[in-house]
């Protein structure tokens, strides 16, 4: 069974490392946004990238769920002992991997090709594709005004009221070579537990997915996030943060939904949504955890009637 | 007595720091080469005026003179893992001035404003000038062609045959500010013994001393470098290397120069150029070595008839 699944950082990248513990290496490919990308000490950087491939090469801080596992601070503590601004953390491995994607991306190179070289140099056997090898930037309408997506994220702490998002190059932006065919060749997508808004919805206002089965895995467990804004800016729209808001939202899109056993009083309603349900423990704690729940939602592909 | 040092590399700081020791610290300018500078990784990098920065705020790693004690290398190797260039060793720590030298150059700082703010967090209380502003670029011609510096010097460990140099855009590059006034009011400028091909011309080609007593210290110790490719230099443009080849090319510049005690046969040779001598151990190893030969410097210095 092949399967694409589409990420964002730290709960995309546990269901895709699940997966990939499960499956032939050839038979998974992980799209990855990157409207978080950006630019910072003149050092090209893709959190949610970079999240994923070290999460697949098991090089991810356990504790964090981002950076490095056994991550030194050198460089970013002297830098900013000089001044420079600390808001947003640079480990030193984490700083091999901007510095030499920055400087292949100054040489010319495309995104994706470096990603393809990096995962070879960290023995991923799994297909890793950024979304697009242009450039898309993840813009917050706020009550303050627009902020680049970082800037919302982690200097402002998803402080603002969000009023809205758009994704500043997306629609001049490509898929990048490959995205198209794993979607086409594959049988099912599967949206990861990133948020909806500012992970998953970048890529699919690149990346087209039309009449394939699409399985989506709620973020949002009794009206919570496990880690980062998604339920806030639900709140925030209007919206009451909930795995069958996540499911609204995918209408249309998903046929199948897997939400949380806190959440089984939603089953029948994300059921009205023409969606298929599987209902589960979706927190993903241990390594166990994320095997145990990408099992669980194979296995819901392969019940499909 | 007002002291304005010029400097490249290890050499020179050595000798600036054994200056600081002993001057009170508005009486010391040091004016540091940056012909060798470069960029690598997207950074601009500035090898000489950070080994005389380290070795000034006592940061720098005392078995190589240059980059930071204590260093780690976990950047640097994780780019090269990636397929990085691992020629220049770029430190952890040492990244960190990159860093954020390279984020206030792109934001439209001056160089010499950043090294003063640099100095001023590095609790050095010295003064630290940049020669310039604006890129000066240091170009080997060899038998190879033509060569950047520390492609040079560091890429090709100086293997290929010297036949001249250029400092390109040193024809349209300005002192910084400060300069200027540092020499005119200075007593005496001293030559660090740093190498007089690309480390103290570059910053004579932009720097001009005129009417103004000079004294230079050999980097030359018994036809020898202790560090650096000067004696090389000299050989492949036909000259012997000697403390006196050194006296010659400052010829008509200094009026005072200092010599090894292993090389006290030059003595006399030296005074037919019309320089004052002083033969003495000029070797620093130790800390207390730099500050005994700033001493019979200044001691040198003072005794003028």
């Amino acid at each position: 069974m092949k399967i694409v699944a589409l990420a964002g950082g730290v709960g995309g990248a546990k269901l895709a490392h699940g997966l990939a513990q499960i499956l032939p290496p050839e038979d998974l490919t992980v799209i990855v946004n990157t409207g978080d990308d950006f630019e910072h000490y003149g050092l090209y950087i893709c959190p949610d990238l970079d999240t994923v491939c070290y999460t697949l090469a098991g090089l991810a801080n356990p504790e964090t769920g981002w950076g490095r596992a056994n991550e030194t601070w050198n460089a970013f503590q002297n830098a900013a002992k000089l001044g420079g601004p600390a808001w947003f953390n640079l480990g030193d491995q984490d700083l091999g991997t901007h510095l030499e994607r920055t400087r292949r991306l100054k040489g010319g190179d495309r995104l994706s090709q470096i990603t393809k070289d990096f995962c070879s140099a960290w023995n991923i056997k799994q297909t890793v594709l950024p979304m697009s090898d242009q450039p898309v930037r993840t813009i917050v309408d706020t009550d303050e005004g627009e902020l680049a997506f970082q800037e919302y994220f982690v200097h402002r702490r998803c402080e603002p009221r969000v009023k809205g998002f758009r994704f500043e190059g997306a629609d001049k932006a490509e898929p990048v070579p490959g995205a198209r065919e794993a979607v086409r060749s594959a049988d099912v997508v599967v949206l990861c537990p990133s948020n909806p808004w500012v992970s998953i919805d970048p890529i699919l206002k690149i990346i087209p997915i039309d009449q394939k089965p699409v399985v989506a895995v709620s973020p949002i467990i009794g009206g919570q996030t496990v880690k980062g804004p998604a339920a806030k800016m639900y709140s925030e729209l209007g919206i009451e943060p909930s795995a069958l808001a996540v499911a609204n939202q995918y209408r249309g899109l998903a046929t199948g939904f897997v939400l949380d056993q806190i959440d089984s009083q939603l089953e029948e309603s994300v059921r009205g949504l023409n969606m298929r349900t599987l209902v589960t423990n979706t927190m993903m704690q241990s390594h166990e955890d994320r095997k145990r729940l990408a099992n669980e939602i194979l296995a819901f592909i392969g019940s499909t009637p």
